[in-house]
């Protein structure tokens, strides 16, 4: 009966593993699941072998390890047996589970489906972006071009990490804080760029905006507590708040960035925990929020003490004058975290963000960051710390932000000539997308799908409005013009056309 | 007046920005300070320059932009001054910020001092272990010794990344899953290795175990439930669980691991949503959970559906048979979230880590992954996923397990002959730590605090007992013998053979 059990559940060459690991396996689980009781004999080792067609030394290997383990006794002159110290669990005998299927979740599992904001179409959405069969264009959300990414510069720092000792405290436990060095050339970085007046104590490497989004709102939201958010609006920046537990209130965004006057309204009923804004090149919609709007805001926090997350996702693209300082800048009264990111500049796949704000909110952060992963990836940080301190990362800057100059032109005008009956748009003064909206009764919807039949990947205009959770506006889409060079983007443009022909 | 403000505040050089960068902050915090007044005249460029000792060209170049910007008007034929469409808040005229002074706090901010997850005291002490000056050696709480980590191997794959475009897709978002490569060549080496049967559906590639522990806590704690963690035990996995919200119950461990009739006395009172478990060399007493304890904390699992949470941190070094599969390999029910890590396989700083679980709690943790930090490192895992298919990973483990295993023995020896008198500890089967009690009256702290005087760095005792806030036992020591060469040990036993002399 035992040996036919194993024969059945034993398949031998079917786990790739080496066969005394396989047998001893069974065992055990056919031990678990009651089928074999404890005080059981076991087959000898020859007829195991025998039956099972193995080599009589894996049985004999086997029994050795499950007696050291635990599992099996020997009885001398007399054989092997499950050993008569483990409990009997032959009451519920389980089915031998069939290998080839998952295992499936216990209907009993504490599993806690909790806000909105861990639904599953956002794993549906990403699972198929990636399993996706490839499209031969994709006007993304407004990335960076990777092939202008500065790897070889990055692959030289790589290089000397496999050949010196020196790196050696980089593969250990570093600082939660992130890497000494990038934080000193960070801060000099901000300070020179953006006319900020900020310390290596008051800023945490983070890996991109996500995370210091991330922190910052589980250590300041508790359930229930109110957070404003732009509308329309970044879809992970409000899926991060609602997950900490926070009530979003949306407040509109005009071509002057968000209504501050709808802001004091709500304060008056319900002082907020956080307002987030996006004040330079608003995503989606490109717009840049005011002066006047950027003062009242400041205001309104002083008086009303909510924190301000301002995120500066793509700072260092803006194309019509320099670029506003940040709230940060201006700030004195120590209400603001500022959030931005190395992804759009370099590429998204080097995940480097940062977080500035004052010593007692980054040292919180930095306790909360060693609980989610520790640290950041030391070598990266390291080798871009030396990117910066060479000027790579600054020509590289300088470099691609004359490539994109001349892309938006070639969008605007590839546009203008071809999609100009479709669409409107404004020519952004920053940042690496464009908004434009759909004439008439333009579904973008249903242009993406079309234009799925071309080839072509392309917004299909969810994901920016969220006030509503139906009639959200379906006629708005966000091109990134910076990821295709003019070639690809006139063809691309071209296989636009198509579908908004077929579609209209 | 206007001029004198600006010649206090604004100081030359001072930022190592550009001038009319500088020169541009002031002016704009001079406004939102209330200290320039919307509708008031600024001095003329030809003025400020000179009093500011400027190039005239600077200040045309600031008020240019200002304006632009919408901080000040120009009004033709009279001259720029402060926009009359900014509001007015001269009524609370702040002063200027001192600049060499860091940005306080806001008494307001609405920083959530939640829980005791968050101490300082975590900062304290990684703020101290990375800025004190440095030792002679430190013997560790059983780390891998970075100088064998195969980076060579890694710098290769680096270099393979500068050259081809191949590597763009990787600098662009992938999924929050992790590199579908680097799970394919997990789960065969989980299933090869240890009893397994997982596909790459069920796993999650994380950043060390560390956030496979924090997601799986986010998924299952709602604040007040209870979890069941060992005592001792292991501190980040307590402050994880205590930060989601949980009431940690201690569990006792003895020589064969977690009491199971503690757990299920527990558990007659009130059901857990998690047992954290680390059934292998258990962190920190390196002890290993026995065969009946094992089947009985599966049944208690199945009968109470409680979650059981598998830390199996560092499985590949196990020295006295070949090690104890999984309880993941076993359960049939579905119960078991399991997690480990490549840190201390390779190299602390290689933070390559993953969660085995049921598919929908994978994707449930992939969802709240993206909100996190949205992704992996792609280079890093690809890398990976080449050293796993080449065996260069394998050859890694192999040659270092060897090592270890030598460093383990000539440890123990030197701690028999030179130490003896002092302290009592059992051979490890496996880790990279031993687990040793002083004699008698002997401190940890105190013999800690005269190593550091000696030039040598070693464990407190600190941070392994919990139960108790006070009256915690003080005479434990845990020994990482991996990192130090025979050499570098028996230099390191002769310090803290001298501070032992001296401290008792």
């Amino acid at each position: 009966m035992i040996k036919k059990l194993l024969e059945i559940s034993f398949k031998k060459g079917e786990m790739h593993s080496p066969l005394y690991l396989q047998l001893e396996s069974e065992i055990i689980q056919l031990i678990c699941n009651g089928q074999l009781k404890p005080g059981q004999m076991l087959p000898s080792s020859r007829e195991l072998a025998q039956s099972l067609q193995l080599n009589r030394k894996t049985v004999v290997a086997t029994y050795e390890e499950l007696n050291l383990q635990g599992w099996v006794e020997s009885r001398p002159r007399s054989g092997i047996y499950v050993s008569s110290k483990l409990p009997d669990t032959s009451a519920n005998i389980k089915k031998t589970k069939n290998k080839n299927t998952a295992r499936p979740l216990h209907p009993g599992f504490p599993l806690k489906y909790h806000s909105a904001s861990l639904q599953n179409d956002a794993i549906d959405r990403s699972r198929k972006s990636f399993d996706e069969s490839p499209v031969k264009y994709q006007i993304d959300d407004g990335f960076p071009d990777p092939r202008l990414a500065p790897m070889e510069a990055l692959a030289r720092e790589y290089r000397r990490f496999g050949k010196g000792r020196f790196s050696n405290k980089y593969l250990m436990y570093g600082p939660e804080h992130g890497s000494l060095r990038l934080r000193m050339e960070l801060v000099s970085f901000l300070n020179r760029t953006r006319g900020m007046q900020v310390s290596e104590k008051e800023i945490l490497i983070t890996k991109g905006t996500q995370m210091a989004l991330y922190l910052s709102s589980q250590l300041l939201v508790q359930p229930g507590d109110t957070v404003m958010v732009p509308e329309p609006g970044y879809i992970d920046a409000n899926r991060t708040f609602a997950f900490a537990g926070a009530n979003l209130i949306y407040i509109p965004v005009d071509k002057d960035g968000m209504d501050i006057d709808v802001i004091e309204k709500h304060c008056k009923k319900k002082v907020p925990k956080i307002i987030y804004v996006i004040p330079h090149h608003h995503r989606p919609t490109t717009v840049t929020l005011n002066a006047e709007r950027r003062m009242r805001l400041l205001n309104l926090a002083d008086k009303y003490h909510f924190a301000l997350i301002e995120d500066d996702y793509d700072f260092d693209y803006h194309y019509a004058s320099t670029p506003l300082f940040p709230l940060a800048s201006i700030d004195t009264g120590g209400h603001i975290i500022y959030v931005g990111s190395f992804c759009k500049s370099i590429a998204p796949g080097i995940r480097i963000g940062f977080m500035v704000a004052p010593q007692t909110v980054i040292d919180r952060a930095a306790a909360l960051r060693r609980l989610i992963d520790r640290q950041g990836e030391q070598l990266i940080e390291e080798a871009l710390a030396e990117l910066f301190h060479t000027g790579d990362i600054i020509r590289h800057i300088k470099k691609s932000y004359k490539t994109y100059l001349e892309r938006l032109d070639t969008t605007c005008d590839l546009l203008q000539k071809n999609l100009g009956q479709f669409l409107t748009f404004d020519r952004p003064q920053g940042g690496l997308a464009i908004w434009a909206r759909y004439k008439g009764e333009i579904s973008a919807r249903k242009v993406a799908q079309e234009a799925l039949q071309t080839g072509l990947k392309i917004s299909d205009g969810t994901n920016y409005f969220f006030h509503h959770k139906t009639n959200q506006p379906d006629n708005f889409v966000r091109i990134g013009y910076c990821s295709l060079n003019p070639q690809e983007m006139e063809s691309a443009i071209g296989l636009w056309k198509q579908a908004l022909t077929r579609s209209t």
